[in-house]
């Protein structure tokens, strides 16, 4: 039956429908459940008491500020505490360049916002993070693929793409979410370079970059891009006149809850980005972002995110081993370097989708690697899924590869099986 | 010069452009302005202790919970209180029928994501909220205006301009912003049966119906619309099929630094919500709604509202006497049964654009007409200027329309002025 309102949606969400992922993983609430779906960071490492001294230390010095409207750009010792920590990494802003926004999701959304007219084509890799077609679903973006593999994306395939012609390229080059792979320092450079001599701007989406396990940190696109032009243009500003928008979040590193994220880029971009800003919520909420910068400030970010790393790379071993110990033979994985994830390739007979029903009955779920695709289901990849590591403690890590590997085993055997009644919803990141 | 990244602007934001006046308002922030610009709350009446307590509690009792990610719908407990309230004033909804928004101003990018096609028309009042204007110039909505006057919007022009055909209509029907007038009960009626005859949406947008300092509340369109389809139809979750969103917020009776506002709306509209949100920001930061539930649960908020109800009256009553006192012959204004802002008309020959300039140099501040209009100063009206009474406490209003009638009497006199160096940008509200 055709209601009223279902006539009187805008065109941009005939794409936007209602997912069986999205109902399969509602059972991920349930406490009896292992789950490997969302990006869920460790919950018992959360600077809880931190939290509490700050929020009242706010509340208590400022608290009629942190209450009061404030402005778009964002709070300023918080931006600044940003350029710090950019500076750490290489990369040279200025306060005027950085944006606070609701979360890396607000910002996905600002940039179809601002870039993306209707049928525009966005290159991304594939697979790519779901929560960036999400956001460029609803401006009708078309997208052009170009593969992953062990190295991030296969950047021989990428010129062809980009003489096809694109609005912007969307790379996650650190911890691939949700490959789990790392783009290798020659393809950084050749990515750069290329986007550099097509004109093509670089959406570099980097929220986990800080939680490296093993290896050398690289240098982010952004810095290389500077590199790369700083010969023949600087701004007024003391900041590359950049193809660059970078993108990254507390979500990761300290508490996904406030839903704090920044976007660093030229300062014209970050004015545009501002004006659009104000009509999406005004500003993120400044109570959240003065408690953020008192519990991140004066080392205690750096010290919590250590300790993140030493945690989430324990986990990530614990998941690798009992894979290796639990899986049948025939399926394969990816060895993330950092990050929340990793990807699965199953034989191919298995329906990633299908198999994901079985688990629910293990007690156990992920999310099928089809949802990752721009193309859907019809992108092919229906064997693959992506798990994360960081959430699940680590009896409950091997426990859950133990009752996964059940569950593909059975899904060998052609068992089929039914759901049972949704929960509400969980946020997919 | 033109920049590689002016070229890369979506088509939409062709409209967003720095505006002059928020350059003007940015002064605001300076200290010894008196500002009737913005739509501030008192900060000196915001609960901070009350917050204090609640973002202790919420901390020290569910720091896991309220730091990690959430459901997109929103924190149950603090759904369940809006329904409540809801109910307090004859509005029947369940908790599915209740989205948490960051903010209205999310609401209003949410219900254009959700509704407007590119060249849609959409029923304003005229003057509007620009914080509406400015979410939906984004997604290339094209006007009909309605003007208002000392009763709201006059119905009497409405079934001409419903017949050009629209895609919904947009209303503030208690102490309109910027008009600061309240629509009356048979115009209420007229409004939601010719909607229901032309089978046109209605936004209802009610941030301060609460804030009533004289005579009774008004049932809102909702409302008005229930009972009028009561007789045929109610959905299966006790919530009318009906033909109206309505959006509230906390930003004017708890705080709006936190940037919680909500939708009521029919089940199916507001899951399409619930998938829109999930592109735009995932949810709202829950610490914040956590927070706020503690605050205003137990009849705090109640007991809130009643006190700013007395101090915002209060301060009415102050600026009315002030502008009957001060303001030269010839000026006219709104007498706002409730809300924060009244409207001013100076005399034709004065621009308030240009009177801005020289009340900027008195150090006092308001909005410029003009921006309130859907056809922005090509709409006429160049002699209008929003004020707000909520923000300065009553000396500083008796002395702020004090140096606005010399502003204006300096006008009258043909002198202008320069304009000085910009400060952080400030939220128009």
């Amino acid at each position: 039956m055709t209601t009223p309102w279902q006539r009187r949606y805008a065109q941009r969400n005939q794409r936007m429908s209602s997912s069986i992922i999205r109902e399969l993983l509602k059972f991920t609430q349930q406490p009896d459940i292992i789950s490997f779906a969302g990006g869920l960071p460790a919950p018992e490492f959360f600077p809880v008491e931190a939290f509490r001294a700050a929020a009242d230390k706010v509340l208590a010095q400022s608290g009629r500020q942190a209450l009061q409207y404030s402005a778009t750009e964002g709070y300023g010792p918080l931006r600044s505490l940003i350029v710090d920590k950019m500076a750490h990494y290489g990369i040279h802003a200025k306060e005027d360049n950085v944006l606070i926004t609701s979360g890396s999701q607000q910002a996905l959304d600002l940039i179809g916002k601002l870039l993306i007219n209707p049928g525009d084509t966005i290159l991304v890799e594939r697979p790519t993070y779901l929560g960036a077609l999400q956001a460029w679903n609803a401006y009708q973006a078309e997208y052009i693929e170009v593969p992953i593999d062990r190295d991030g994306m296969q950047v021989d395939l990428l010129e062809e793409a980009l003489r096809a012609g694109v609005k912007f390229m969307y790379v996650l080059p650190n911890f691939h979410n949700p490959g789990g792979v790392t783009l290798s320092l020659e393809r950084r450079q050749e990515v750069v370079e290329l986007a550099d001599r097509y004109g093509i701007p670089i959406i570099e989406d980097d929220p986990y970059g800080e939680l490296l396990y093993e290896g050398e940190h690289l240098p982010s696109l952004v810095q290389l891009d500077c590199e790369h032009l700083e010969s023949r243009a600087c701004d007024g500003h003391g900041y590359f006149k950049g193809n660059i928008i970078y993108l990254s979040t507390f979500s990761k590193t300290l508490a996904p809850g406030l839903r704090l994220g920044w976007i660093v880029a030229p300062v014209e971009v970050i004015q545009k980005c501002v004006q659009a800003k104000q009509g999406m919520d005004l500003h993120s909420s400044i109570f959240d972002q003065m408690v953020a910068y008192e519990v991140a400030k004066d080392g205690f970010l750096e010290k919590h995110v250590r300790t993140l790393r030493k945690v989430y790379g324990e986990r990530r071993d614990v998941m690798l081993a009992a894979m290796a110990r639990y899986f049948p033979p025939g399926v394969q994985w990816t060895h993330p370097r950092g990050g929340l994830f990793l990807w699965v390739e199953l034989p191919p007979e298995i329906n990633a989708e299908e198999l994901l029903q079985d688990a629910v009955q293990e007690k156990v779920a992920f999310v099928p690697g089809h949802a990752f695709y721009a193309a859907g289901r019809s992108g092919g990849h229906l064997n693959t899924m992506r798990l994360n590591f960081s959430n699940a403690e680590p009896a409950m890590l091997e426990e859950g590869i133990r009752r996964l590997a059940r569950a593909i085993e059975r899904r060998m055997t052609g068992q089929t099986t039914l759901v049972a009644a949704p929960a509400p919803a969980l946020s997919m990141n």
